[in-house]
C-alpha cells in the first residue's frame, strides 16, 4: 500500500508531515509518497540527520496551496502544487490514499474536480470522527456543503454508515439524524424530508436508523456511531463542541491555578489526566475523511504535528483496505431519489 | 412590581415554583402572584408550614398544561389552565411579567396567540443567556423559528442587542451572526443575505454588528454580546454546548475517581470549584426571555428548582425595568424590509 502525502500543507509543513510520515513508514509498513518542493523536504531529512528509507519516495512539486488562493479553482490553475499533483496521483491509481493538512476548501474543491464523485453521488461530503459518551461518532456532513438537498442528506447517512461499519468497525452502526427535537415531526421542512427518507431506508433494513437525535445526548453511553447532518448545521455542531470544550477546558485550568492548595490538588490529578485529554484530542483521530469521491482523500487538522500524521495514515490504511467506495457503488439504487434522479 | 409565576409549571411543581416565589418576594421585594390549583399550592404552603405573605396572591387555576398536550393549540383549548391564565393576566396588566417551567412550545405559541406580538414583529424568539469566555452572550433565536427569513433574523438583532444593552447592561453591544466561517461569504444562501442585512444595520449606526462568529470561538475572551442565529442552528448550537458540556464533566468525574491519589487532589480543589460550577450551572441565568411579544414572557428550565425560580424572577424584575418592548416599537421603522413588508 501506498500513501500520498502534501509535504507542504499545513501549519508545521513540511517538518512535521514528513516526519510524521517516516514515523508512519517504519511503525506501519506502508510506503509513502511525500509530493511537495523536494529541496524543503530533503532539507528536513538533513536537519534531522535522517536518510530516505526505501519505501518512501518524493514527487516534487514546485507551487504550493495558500490560505489567500481561491480554494474553488486554486488546484485547476496551479497545476503544479503539491495538492493538484497528489490528487491526480491518486486518481490515476499511483498511490492508494491522499492526506492533506492544507485548505480543507482547496482539498474539497481539488478532490471533487481532479478524483470525481463516485457516479450517482450528488455531493462529497466530510466526515470527521468526533468524540461522544459511547466513545466516538462519524459526523456528515461537516461543512463540505452548505445547501443541501434531502437527497444528498440520504447519500450522507448510507456512506456514514459503511464508514462506521467498515472503517471505525461497528457492527450495524446506529444512524442518527441531528435535529432540534426527538418526533418525526421536529426541524425544518428538509429535516422532515430527510427524517421520512432515513426512516424508509432504515425500514428496508438498508441501514440501521434509530431517529432524530439531540446534540444534547451527545454524551450519553448509547450515543449512536453516525451523527448525519446538512453541512452548514454539521458545522456548527463541530465548531460549538470545540469552543464549548475549549472554554471549559480554560476554566479548568483557571480553577486548576486559583491557590496553593488547588495547585497542589492538579499536580496530585495529573499523572492520571492521559485518558482525559486523549478524549478531547482531535490529534488522536487522524484526519477527515472525504466520501463520496472515487479514491480515499483524508484532510488532517491544519495545525497537525508528526503524531497527527501519523494517525491520519493510520486511518488511511483502514479507509484504504474497508472499501468503502466499492460498498457505495454497490448500494447507489438505493441512494439515488428516482423522481429526483430523472431531473438531473 | 407583580410578577406572575405558573405555579404548576416544571418537573419540581408545584413546590420549587412556590418556594422560588415565596424567596424572592422575601430578598427581592416585589408582589408575586401564583397560578395553579389553589388546592396544591397552599399544600406545599402547609408542608413547609408556610403563611402565604402579604404581597403574594394565589390566582386559581383548574387545568395544567401536560406534555402530551399539542403544543399550538393547548392555551386556547385548556382556557383554565395555569399557563394560559397567567398569559391572560400579563397581557391585561394584571401583572408585569409572566414565568414559567412549562412546555415551550405551548408557551411560545401560548405568548404569540394571547399576548401578542408586537406589531411589525414577523416572530417572536427565544433568547437565552449563554456563557462564554466574555462572560456571557444573549442567543437568539435558540429554538422558536425552525424556519426563518432574512427579515426574521435582521429583527432577531435588533431585539437581542436591546436586551443585552437593557437587560445585561452591556454597553454598546456587540452583535455577531453564527457562521460557517468568518468571510461575509461563507454559508447558506440565507446566512449571507442576513450578513448584507446586518451588516447595512451596523453600517447606518443601529446595531453593532461585528461580522460572522463561527462557534469555535464561544470560548474567547472577546466573545460578542449578541449571537444571531435561526432557530434551527440557535437550537443545535445551545444542545451542542450542553451535550459537550456534559461529556466533559463526565469525563472529569471519571478523573477524580481513578485512584487513591486522584480522589485526595479532588478534596484539594472540591472548595474551590464554586467558580467553574457556575459557570456551567443554568440556573444562575434564571430562564430564557422571549422576546417580540407584547409583554416580558420568560421561560424557566424544566427542571428549575427554587433557586432557577428566584433567579428567574431576578431576571423578570430586570427585564421589565429596562422597557425592551418600547425600545422595539421606536426602532420598528429599521426593523422591516420595505419589500417583504409590503407584501404582508
Amino acid at each position: 500500500m501506498n500513501i500520498i502525502i502534501d509535504a507542504m500543507g499545513g501549519d508545521l509543513a513540511p517538518a512535521e508531515p514528513v516526519r510524521g510520515a517516516l514515523r508512519a513508514h517504519k511503525e506501519l509498513g506502508c510506503d509513502i509518497t511525500l509530493v511537495g518542493r523536494e529541496e524543503d523536504i530533503r532539507k528536513v531529512l538533513a536537519d534531522d540527520k535522517t536518510d530516505l528509507p526505501e519505501g518512501v519516495t518524493i514527487v516534487n512539486a514546485t507551487e504550493v496551496v495558500e490560505i489567500c488562493d481561491d480554494p474553488a479553482r486554486v488546484c485547476l490553475r496551479k497545476k503544479d502544487s503539491s495538492m493538484s499533483v497528489g490528487l491526480r496521483m491518486v486518481r490515476d491509481g499511483k498511490g492508494d490514499a491522499f492526506i492533506s493538512a492544507g485548505s480543507t476548501g482547496a482539498l474539497l474543491s481539488g478532490a471533487t474536480l481532479i478524483v470525481r464523485r463516485i457516479p450517482g453521488i450528488k455531493r462529497a461530503a466530510v466526515a470527521p470522527v468526533v468524540p461522544t459518551g459511547a466513545g466516538s461518532a462519524v459526523l456528515i456532513d461537516a461543512g463540505a456543503n452548505a445547501e443541501c438537498t434531502a437527497e444528498y442528506m440520504l447519500q450522507f447517512a448510507f456512506m456514514g454508515s459503511f464508514y462506521a461499519e467498515k472503517v471505525l468497525g461497528r457492527e450495524n452502526p446506529r444512524v442518527g439524524l441531528i435535529n432540534i427535537g426527538a418526533e418525526p415531526s421536529k426541524g425544518s421542512e428538509l429535516y422532515k424530508e430527510v427524517y421520512a427518507l432515513l426512516k424508509q431506508a432504515g425500514d428496508a433494513g438498508r441501514i440501521n436508523f434509530v431517529g432524530n437525535v439531540e446534540p444534547t445526548s451527545l454524551a450519553s453511553s448509547d450515543a449512536v456511531d453516525v451523527l448525519v447532518a446538512d453541512g452548514f448545521v454539521g458545522n456548527i455542531v463541530l465548531k460549538t463542541m470545540e469552543g464549548t470544550a475549549n472554554f471549559i477546558v480554560q476554566g479548568l485550568k483557571d480553577l486548576f491555578m486559583t491557590n496553593t492548595k488547588t495547585k497542589v490538588g492538579y499536580l496530585m490529578i495529573k499523572g492520571d489526566m492521559g485518558g482525559f485529554k486523549k478524549m478531547l484530542d482531535s490529534r488522536e483521530t487522524g484526519g477527515t475523511a472525504f466520501l463520496g469521491v472515487q479514491a480515499p482523500v483524508i484532510k488532517a487538522h491544519g495545525n497537525s504535528d508528526a503524531f497527527a500524521f501519523f494517525n491520519a495514515v493510520k486511518q488511511a490504511i483502514q479507509f484504504v483496505s474497508a472499501g468503502v467506495e466499492q460498498e457505495i457503488i454497490e448500494n447507489m439504487d438505493h441512494m439515488v431519489i428516482p423522481s429526483q434522479a430523472a431531473q438531473e
